[in-house]
């Protein structure tokens, strides 16, 4: 497959060692085509709105959103676009068309693009904090507009995705509104844990509260999107839980591999410089896994972690420590036991395997290792 | 008048110079008592919702706006308050009072706490932006708790704000959400004209986008707290409107008198340095209406304003420059007629002068100049 995926979620470089776990109850057919056109139907559902919401947004701000989401240079002019997979609003759509059919699924685009407001402006805001430079192949708005126009544009996209769902009139509106607000507090709150671990010494820090992080700054916004998209199917609590419980899963299945990427992929199908998580010690789940592991790699790992990134070598050995002490196959088993519990939450709302492939389909998707 | 006003609206110093124009139209009785009580009766309905919602936040965020509100000392310890002066929620239930009587006041309680946390994610945000060390005589969050941590609480002062009217099921929050939500926006754009003025020449800089820079930062938050206090009494479009517009004229006034206290108010009484605005040349109100008004004093100011800010002696002359060139009498003058605009458009929603009576209290309060 060549499409034009482009974020760090994109797979394992070609040529990289086999043998890892299979994701658990892979479907026939499930290789990446289904994902791709549920994809591209979000796109073609949720673009039209997002575009006439970020319009609608004062100039200053939308400039910087139009750039963010790649839809502009940083002079102004129009360019191709990639502006993400738009994984979220393809499961706000997927999770209403598989309890509640396309009335559910047509209902739900609003939903859909408030969603994707809000993982854009936490990205915006996340870039500032991290001083993150790069972000889908291109500089980051603060390194752009400098960092009170990415708050801004952050702060205003927040507001935008709020007012989407307040000028809903579908019965759904406020009760998503109400849950996509406590997921922004959640978002908050693992943001704050990410840097918060990322200033302490690499051995104070647990693989618990690693996880628990991970589910809070990824995990939650998946789930919120999966729940949402229940609401607007009408489903009673146990399912829109079951559902949110799902996406919850899929994203911390999605969050390992992508840490196993981060270390392991390929730089030119990540858009980050190989080792670049290494190199600024950043305590990811592997990382993490290989630390608490109690082998003779973890000590090795740990005394190479201490020390700030000075040469390429230090990298291809913390590599392999990081390997040797289990962090690559700890996070490879781990997704796929993630994977298999958010295909059971799945089956508990939506047993009709038939109606809920697009869900399924999509978690695949976010959580492939090779293309 | 000894109450405990503790932000820089709390008019000038006394001894301040005489002669400068009265509010127009005062009431008999207007002399601060009812606005006061108002405000303590808009403390006690608002407390108890907003120390609920910022109770359900992370630890993490939690924690800042407890500091941020004056509830907790920077140690975690509680503090004796002083979460400002309440004047927004005050609005909220002064407009819904006049309009819709105690049962309307009661029921927009909560509207109230969201108005009043969006002020505050404001105030968090701002600070960062503008590298604000002093809010309310206390050091301000991101200095106390870094820039990371003040960004992720205002985020989520928004998200609890909206999450509040999300699940507020009167009838009117949906309407109150979105208005909310579309003022957020405003807000950010006031913000960053603020910021894009501060860095332009004084002499590129025009009077017009400085009043409507105000009425973007501060007008439009007042009129929206006015607005939503309508919008839970029912009122129809045109009310809702003319409290809106009320506000924003009110809150025009409020900038003009607050910028004329940061220039000749009591540094005591301010909570800032003295001059602290025209140390950091900042382009304030009167600043730019004496930097436009074609006197010789203006070309004086200009090239004192040119030069960066070195001794004391600098802003005793520029501070009578400004006086000189008039950018103290037209800020008077512009605010005793924004003032009586703002009374006009009351009286058009609400025309019996004793119901509209705690809302004029309250537009006098904030832009009375001495105590």
């Amino acid at each position: 497959m060549t499409e034009s995926v482009t974020e760090p979620t994109a797979g394992l470089a070609p040529g990289s060692p086999p043998g890892t776990p299979a994701v658990p109850q892979q479907r026939p057919g499930g290789d990446g085509h289904e994902a791709t056109a549920l994809l591209e139907r979000a796109r073609a559902a949720v673009d039209p709105v997002m575009r006439a919401a970020i319009g609608s947004l004062p100039g200053p701000m939308r400039r910087v959103a139009l750039y963010h989401f790649g839809w502009e240079r940083a002079d102004g002019t129009p360019a191709a676009g990639g502006a993400g997979k738009a994984i979220r609003p393809a499961l706000v759509l997927a999770a209403a068309s598989a309890l509640g059919g396309p009335a559910a699924r047509a209902a739900a685009a609003r939903a859909a693009v408030a969603v994707e407001l809000v993982h854009n402006f936490t990205l915006l805001h996340d870039d500032v904090m991290d001083r993150d430079t790069t972000r889908r192949h291109r500089p980051t708005a603060w390194t752009v507009f400098g960092d009170a126009d990415a708050i801004l544009a952050g702060d205003a996209l927040q507001a935008l995705a709020l007012r989407l769902l307040a000028e809903d009139t579908h019965p759904a509106a406020p009760a998503a509104a109400a849950r996509l607000a406590d997921c922004v507090i959640e978002l908050c709150a693992g943001q704050h844990s990410d840097t918060a671990m990322e200033r302490r010494a690499p051995d104070e820090v647990t693989l618990a509260e690693t996880l628990a992080m991970a589910e809070a700054k990824t995990g939650a916004l998946l789930g919120c999107a999966c729940a949402i998209g229940a609401l607007y199917a009408d489903a009673g609590d146990a399912d829109v839980e079951a559902l949110d419980a799902f996406g919850r899963e899929a994203g911390l299945a999605f969050q390992l591999i992508d840490d196993v990427i981060g270390i392991w992929g390929d730089p030119r199908r990540t858009g980050k410089p190989a080792g670049a998580d290494l190199a600024a010690r950043k305590k990811s789940l592997p990382v993490v896994a290989a630390l608490t592991s109690g082998t003779p790699e973890a000590a090795e790992l740990a005394v190479l972690y201490a020390a700030p990134h000075r040469e390429e070598d230090d990298l291809q050995q913390i590599t392999l420590a990081v390997e040797r002490a289990g962090g690559r196959d700890w996070a490879q088993a781990q997704a796929a036991d993630r994977m298999a519990r958010a295909m059971q939450e799945v089956a508990r709302a939506v047993p009709d395997p038939e109606r809920a492939g697009g869900l399924l389909a999509l978690a695949e998707f976010v959580t492939r290792r090779s293309t």
